[in-house]
C-alpha cells in the first residue's frame, strides 16, 4: 500500500540528515495521498541507519494505523492537524536543527530581514503562542497543531511554508515531502543568518518593498525565476 | 578479564571522535561492571588513532590497576567518585566538546529552556561551584567528583545526566558507555542551542509545564515514545 | 562557442558548492569574453548536481540569449551592469553565503580591521543603499547593478573586489571566474571574522597603516608576496 | 640539505589545511635544525595542493637563501626573530584561522578562564600593541617578531606558546613543527571557547589555583598527565 510514497517518505527522511538538521531520532517526515486521505510517517523513535522503507507507518486522518508493525512518530497528531487546516500540502516536516530550534525557545518570530528568506517566505516565520498547562496535559501533539493553526489565521501556509513552535522547535511543510525538507532547509539557514545580522546590527531595517519582489519573482502567477 | 567492556568501552572513545566532541586525547569513557564492581577506562594521554581495545585499563573502585599495562586517565578518580555515588549509572563520559565548556568556563547552569533539553534532562543542567585552593592543591581529581556530587544533593543524578564542572568542562553518564556517549552528545547541542536562544532573546521565557511534559514522555513509568 | 568559457564557468559554479558557499541554486557565477563581448553564464534555477558545462547560457552585453537552451540566471541584467561598469573585471559571482549575507541584511559594510581583510580589498567592503520602491518594482535586477555602481563612485572596484547588497547579499569579482569565486570565499571568511571580533570588542580600533601595508604587499607595482 | 625537516615542515604545512586553520595559501610553517642553525620554511604564496616536500626552502638565520629554487614566506623574518628570542622553540606556525585572528582583530588577550586553556597555556594568551607607522613602513615582518617578543618580556614563551598580533593573526611555536601547529590548533579552539564564554555571562570569574593546577599537571617537573 502506497509503496511509492513511503519509498519517498523514508528517503526525505533520510535527507534531513544529510542536510544535517536531524541527530539521533530528532526528526520526522510524512506525506500525504490526498486521494485515498492516507498518511505515511516515519516510525516512532527509530534510527535512521537501520530504518527501511517497509518501515513507515501507514495512518489515516483519525490517526489510526492502517498499515504498519511499528507505533508511528509521536508527533503524527500535529501533523494530522496539519494536513486538515492546510489542504494545499502534501508533506510535512519536524526537526530540531539548531537555529531554527534557538529562535523557537527565545519564542521570537524571525522577521523577514532579507531575499533569501523572502525567496521562500512571504513574511516573517511566526513563532506559536506559550501552550497553557491544559493543552499540555491534554492531548499534547493534538493541541500542538492547534496552535499552529491558529498563528496562521492571519498567515498564509501556502506562501510561509513554516513555523516555529514555542520553547519546542521548527515545523515546515511543502506541495510534497522533498518541498517540505527543502523548506526546512531553507528555514534553518534563514535562522542563522538572521541571528548573525542582529548581532552585527540589532536596529537594522527592513525593506518591505524588496521582500514582496524576491518572493513574487519566485512564487505566484507572475514568477520569472527558474526555467 | 571485561574483554566486552573494554571493546564497548574502546568504542565510546572512539564515538566521541566521530561526534566531534573531541580532538587529540581530550576526552574519555569509562564503564563500570556494577557484578565485579570493576571499572574499564581509557588510558591517559594516549591517541584516539593508535589506541586498541586492548591498551583499556581495568580498575577497582580505589583506583588500584587490576589490568592493564598503561597509566588510567587522570580523570579516573572522578569517575569512581560518581560510580560510588550515583549506583544507577554504568558508564561515564568527560569532554572538552566546544559549547559545554563554554558554559563550564562561564561558570554558568544551562537553564532548560526548550524540549530538545528536556527530551533527555529534567532540569537545568547544573554548574558546580568553584573548587577552592585546598580542595585543588588536594586530591584534585577526587575533588572534581566530590563538587559534582554536592551539586546533585537537590537533583536527580539519573533525570539530568550531565553536569559542567565550573571552569573546566562537561561530565555526563548514563545506563552504559553509549548511553553516557548520547548524553554528552545531547548535552553539546543543547548548549550550543541555549547560548543562540540567549542571544537572540535575554529575556525568553520557559514553560515549565512543557519541559515536564517532554521528560515524561520519554522517561519513566507514563513514557511512550519508541517503540 | 566560447567552449573553454562555458567549461571555466561551470567549474566555478561548482566550486562555490565545494567552498560551502552554496547550497541548492543560491548562487551564479558568470565570465565575460572581453573580445567578443560576450558573457557565459549559469542557467536559472538549474540544480548543481545536474548541471552540465553545455548548460551554460551565453548572452551579450544587452542580455539578448545568443547561445544556449535554456534561460540564464535572473540575476544576468546585474552582472552586465558590473561588466560595462567595471572594464578590468572578467568575472563575476553572487552567493548568499551565511556571513556575507547576514551583514548585508544588517546592511552594514563590514569595515577593514584585519590583514585577512587587507590582502584581498584595499577599504572596507561597501554595503549598497536600500533600493526604492521605484527601482524594484521598475528593471529590478539592473538596478541592482545600479547601486552596486553607484556605491564604487568613490572606490577602485579593482581593489575591493566585492560589495554587499543591502537586505540581500554579496557580489564579488575579479579578473576570471575563478578569481571571483577566490573573492567570494574571501569576502565570506572575512564576514564572519568580523562578525566575532566586534562580538569580541565593540570597540576595536583599526590600524589604517598595517591595513595598507598588507594590502600593497600583494597588490599593484610594489607587491613581493608569492613568487 | 636537511631532507628529513624539510618532508616533516612540509606535512605540518600540510596539516594546518587538515585541521581546518588554513584555506588557501593563508598559513606556514617552518622549523629550525639548531646545529647548523638553519630553518626550513614554507615557500611564499604557494599552493598546499601542489606543493612538495622539495618546495620548502632553507634559508639562514639573517634570511639569506641557502637553498630552494622558490622564494621564501613573506613571514620569513618574523620566524627567525623567534627562533632568536626563543632559544627552546623547534617549530614556529602562523595562520589566519577564524577565532584567534577574531581576537587579534579585537585587539584583546584571550583570558585564560578554564583548563582548556590551562593544559596547555599557563597565561592569557597576549595580543601584541598596534604597530607604529614606522614599523609598518620600515623592516615589517621583522618589527612584526620584535613586537611578539616585546610582549614577553614578562611572559616564558615556553610555557605560552603562541600571541595574538594586533590587526592581524596568530602565531604559535613548539619544541618541533608538529608541536606549533598542535598548539595551533589549540589556540583556536580556546579562542573559540572563549567567544562564547564570554557572550553567555561578560562578568565570569577565572580561578587562578585551577590554572595554575591544570598546567603543571602536564608540563614541568611535577606533571603526571600521559603514559
Amino acid at each position: 500500500m502506497l509503496e511509492t510514497l513511503k519509498k519517498k517518505v523514508f528517503e526525505a527522511n533520510l535527507n534531513l540528515v544529510k542536510h544535517g538538521l536531524v541527530i539521533f531520532t530528532w526528526g520526522n517526515v510524512s506525506a500525504i495521498d490526498r486521494d485515498s486521505q492516507l498518511v505515511v510517517i516515519k516510525p516512532s523513535g527509530v534510527s535512521y541507519d537501520t530504518m527501511t522503507a517497509e518501515d513507515m507507518v501507514v495512518v489515516d486522518l483519525d490517526g489510526n494505523i492502517v498499515e504498519g508493525k511499528l507505533k508511528p512518530s509521536s508527533d503524527t497528531a500535529t501533523h494530522l492537524v496539519l494536513y486538515k487546516a492546510f489542504p494545499a500540502i502534501g508533506g510535512v516536516v519536524h526537526t530540531h536543527s539548531t537555529y531554527a530550534t534557538a529562535w523557537a525557545q527565545a519564542g521570537c518570530d524571525i522577521p523577514n530581514i532579507g531575499t533569501t528568506h523572502a525567496d521562500y517566505f512571504k513574511d516573517e516565520i511566526p513563532c506559536t503562542r506559550q501552550m497553557t498547562a491544559d493543552e499540555i496535559e491534554g492531548k499534547y501533539e493534538l493541541e500542538t497543531g492547534n496552535v499552529i493553526v491558529e498563528r496562521f489565521k492571519d498567515l498564509n501556509a501556502e506562501y510561509t511554508p513554516g513555523v516555529l513552535v514555542n520553547n519546542h522547535g521548527p515545523f515546515s511543510w511543502g506541495k510534497d515531502a522533498d518541498s517540505a525538507v527543502h523548506n526546512a532547509v531553507v528555514l534553518e539557514q534563514v535562522a542563522k543568518m538572521a541571528s548573525i545580522s542582529f548581532a552585527v546590527n540589532p536596529k537594522l531595517t527592513m525593506n518591505d518593498d524588496l521582500i514582496k519582489k524576491h518572493f513574487f519573482r519566485k512564487h505566484g502567477p507572475d514568477a520569472y525565476y527558474g526555467q
